[in-house]
């Protein structure tokens, strides 16, 4: 059936990309990527989505049935069929689409590569996992490590011969990545050498069949270093030892897998603790300057959570496809106008006005986080690589701001959406003979990992929205309002005005937040998840404004067609259902609620 | 661990029971339970929790990983385990608490089979579900069998010796149960017993190693019937035959287990594709009379409905107790006011704020669905066992108004609980180490099943609001204003009126449907959902509200303590936080969006 057919929805991506946003023409403003056109951009997204729908997907459900095993060694072996679609990935040079093209990467913009998770993602986001932690530990050797490792490394990394990992997560840190207790100490024996001792935890892909060799890197404290983040190093430690100057491999290093986590999804994905020098010494060179450690993961910590942001989005942007297929599919029942005659003709279930509403909330919610996710990508490049400076900082003030927004709604909503999905599928949909309920398992880490979703709210509450006395804020709802104006002489009067009033409700829960935040901290943050939704909406409700904006024109110019008529449906559909609660979630926060907080609750 | 131990918050049943609905006084005026007494009913909540946590809840986790096995001629075997837990019910006489003593039941009244229901499945959904089935369909058979098998099948089941089954869906006749094809047709050869031929999908309990035979339920089509369910006739068809004056076993009947569905959850529960009459002849007795299979079943559905509504309470029950034993378990990061000293005690994560936002949300939810859940038992059990008529009649409609909402709510928001339970265990919340990833696997099926919460939707919005000129709505909205009165003379004013506003947004809701509806149907069924949704969260606002006025009272008299302190908080977090949303919905609704209608929209 083609229910069970992995399809992306490439024709929202195609507006998104070059009606919407214009990443052909803004991109073209950077040097950097200046050689690029739509053409290449289109060829693109038309390639990674058959290596996605050919490749990726059709061992999705084989490997989640089958996980992934551990040998005594410490060797992890991922599901049949991994290796295959790896090495094909590799073949056509996919591996690092967004890395330097002099080390085997695409050089192409963030905002392709978020096409490139999403839709690898959509389709097997146990595997693409292994690529994305891989190119993301890439970057930070690339950027910080030793002359002499920095770019062969990560070289062997993008071009997917070798795999890196993530090790930050202890048992006793998690959340609070400050309380990390490994330790690395000087090697006696060797210059530039430390020698770790300790166990990460949740590391995902610490150790594959995929490739030859694993450069870890981990966060550690050096002898004499304070508490705290502000006394983590970080190092790049191997699986097997090698030679900067060859890369041979020689012995293997103290770094195994110790166990490996039975998850509720991403079971194709390697879960492990992973022992540093508990079998062995463990040697490692150190990434950056001592006690840096932290500064380096936060600079990669935008990135990763756009990253996660867009997984999200993957879910619920592939439940939303096999549902919309599914529902021609499925014949159930009569039209609700003939429900009283038995000999009435059986429907496809897409005729049913509840079916087609949560069709309608999957759609807008996949179309507006896509824009959100994507257009952030794109914020991000232009920060990166725009020629002046100015804009440039005003760029990642704006992504500092939305990142904690993008991570956590896009996850929260992409789950929503996957259950939904579900819904669609009935009592199908909880089997596993469809694909949406391993979407729903498979989804469910998003919300945690990365910075749970409350941490999330933490930082946007009590970093971003602090930062420079408010200026991220202010700045983000200065360039809202005037999208609002515009959109009100463009003829969405009554949209634009209702989104108005959420961009105040947004600005006034802060406000409130803020004032009893001078009195009491926890009293304030308590709000801090409420705060990101509400806030979150908005920014959602924005796309959703800017992208029927986009479509009116359009229309006007070569005329309507279903696709463009959607947007505006989408518009209005997302101002009647998401926007007022907009409203009752700001007079939610600034009724200042804290029965939470009473010492009467939760004791032991 | 305890966080991984199953607990039941047995204070707030004993609350619910005596303090809030004050079942001992109300069901004494009922001849049929005057003879039990708060003593007695709490010692059946002890027993039940002890049966609940060292019997079912330790073999939990343990049937999810092995799951039910089929053999070739159809025989299913239960998770290890099982058997055992099964006998000990038997035992203990618990297979029936509810069923009529002479027939081995417990006598009891549907709101203590409510407790039964939730403890039981909180601890093992699965296991619950083989009897919470069979006991359905004993009370069928015990209701409307031939009478020489009624009384004794009847026993067989509720002693636990036999199971029983209901069997209504077809691949295509799901939700839309008038499309049955399978056919029953008189035996040419015995009297009163029909041959069955057909397929049913989606048995819970098809076959299972537990009972020595078992009886299906079974919806078929007599020849010469119309389309439709009216043409629906109910048989009995056993595993084994049996000759009902000695119930002695005969032969295998030709009723199979020819394949069971993987699932994403309830993996001990077996979930049958059963055929009838494809290896041999299938025989059966008809049930009642014929073609009235429909009114049986519909006979059954409010009670099967609370039931399902019971299972989603109890898997959000379930994760509020383990989260709420693992925020203290957990040590992460420092308090929220010293956040900068990195020398600063590390504490639970009960103490963050955010982690006690989704306790309180998860208290609340539960604790405000449980005195929905449970007073709606309480109202069926006085609906049939009143002396007075017209108390009878009021409190049925009161039961047909409130049971879609009751299966939908619980259903819906029991699964946000528990998600919300694994987001408060982190990373390990993600894992098979703790039980929550499976309370949110197990419980997703119950928004699907015994109709969807569309179909529910459908129900209240076509049927229920419609019934009798709109009298249910209308009896119910008095009665609930006339508690907002109350409530605001004994001093909630703000909380009451805030209420008092809510019940308004929910008739203007209904109003503005209504009047769609005579124009049309469809665009007024669109709102079904939402319209379910902002009632339903209306009806735990009362909850709220008179657990709080029971609280006062009872701190005026006896002194507050913790728990009486937290119901007076339950309702002030519930008045801020989900009221505000009521009136945003009702709004929603009443902006009459019929965007995912427009044929643009979905096309093949």
């Amino acid at each position: 059936m083609s229910s069970t057919a992995f399809t992306f929805d490439t024709e929202d991506v195609l507006f998104t990309y070059f009606d919407q946003l214009r990443i052909h023409e803004r991109l073209g403003e950077c040097e950097r990527y200046a050689d690029f056109d739509r053409d290449i951009y289109e060829t693109v997204v038309e390639e990674l989505y058959k290596l996605a729908r050919d490749v990726f997907a059709p061992i999705n459900a084989s490997g989640d049935r089958e996980g992934c095993s551990l040998d005594d060694e410490g060797n992890v072996t991922v599901p049949k069929g991994y290796k295959e679609a790896w090495d094909q990935m590799r073949e056509g040079g996919w591996t690092a689409p967004r890395a330097e093209p002099e080390l085997g990467g695409g050089g192409m913009p963030s905002v392709i590569g978020a096409f490139f998770s999403e839709v690898m993602s959509g389709a097997n986001m146990s595997l693409q996992m292994y690529v994305g932690l891989s190119t993301a530990a890439a970057r930070v050797i690339r950027k910080y490590g030793l002359e002499q490792l920095a770019k062969p490394v990560a070289e062997k990394i993008f071009t997917g011969e070798w795999g890196g990992t993530m090790c930050l997560t202890e048992a006793g840190a998690g959340s609070s990545v400050g309380d990390n207790r490994t330790k690395a100490t000087p090697s006696p024996d060797e210059d530039q050498v430390w020698l770790l001792e300790g166990e990460k935890i949740f590391i995902t892909g610490g150790d594959s069949n995929l490739v030859s060799n694993i450069c870890h890197l981990v966060l550690a404290r050096t002898p004499g270093s304070p508490e705290g983040t502000k006394g983590l190093s970080l190092f790049v430690v191997p699986k097997f030892w090698f030679d900067p100057a060859t890369l041979e491999l020689g012995e293997r290093n103290g770094a195994h897998v110790l166990k490996l986590e039975h998850k509720m999804g991403i079971k194709g994905s390697a879960t492990c603790v992973l022992g540093l020098g508990s079998r062995g010494p463990c040697r490692g060179w150190m990434v950056g300057k001592e006690r840096e450690g932290i500064r380096m993961m936060f600079d990669m910590m935008n990135e990763a959570r756009i990253g996660v942001g867009i997984q999200g989005l993957a879910a619920g942007s592939a439940a939303f496809q096999y549902a919309r297929s599914y529902v021609h599919e499925r014949v159930q029942g009569t039209s609700l106008k003939q429900i009283r005659d038995p000999e009435a003709r059986r429907v496809p279930i897409v005729q049913h006005p509840d079916v087609r509403r949560m069709l309608m909330d999957q759609k807008v919610l996949v179309q507006t986080m896509r824009a959100m996710a994507y257009r952030l990508a794109m914020t991000d490049d232009i920060a990166e690589a725009h020629p002046d400076e100015d804009t440039r900082a005003k760029l990642h003030r704006r992504v500092d701001l939305l990142v904690p927004i993008v991570k956590s709604m896009c996850t929260d909503l992409g789950f929503n959406v996957a259950v939904t999905g579900v819904q669609i599928f009935g009592g199908y949909g909880f089997t596993q003979e469809f694909p949406v309920e391993q979407l729903v398992r498979d989804a469910k880490i998003q919300s945690i990992y990365e910075g749970t979703n409350g941490i999330q709210a933490l930082d946007l509450l009590g970093r971003k929205m602090r930062m420079e006395g408010g200026r991220l804020f202010m700045e983000w709802m200065q360039d809202a309002k005037a999208e609002v104006e515009a959109a009100q002489t463009e003829g969405f009067v009554d949209q634009a005005s209702a989104l108005g009033k959420a961009i105040d409700a947004v600005a006034a829960a802060a406000m409130h937040i803020a004032s009893v935040g001078q009195r009491d901290i926890e009293e304030a943050m308590l709000q801090a998840v409420p705060f990101l939704n509400a806030f979150g909406y908005t920014v959602l409700g924005q796309e959703a404004l800017d992208q029927a904006r986009v479509a009116k024109k359009k229309i006007a110019d070569s005329g309507e067609t279903n696709f463009l008529k959607g947007k505006l449906l989408n518009l209005d559909y997302y101002v009647a259902t998401y926007l007022p609660h907009v409203i009752a979630s700001s007079k939610a926060i600034r009724a200042g609620n804290v029965s939470c907080l009473d010492p009467a609750l939760f004791t032991e």
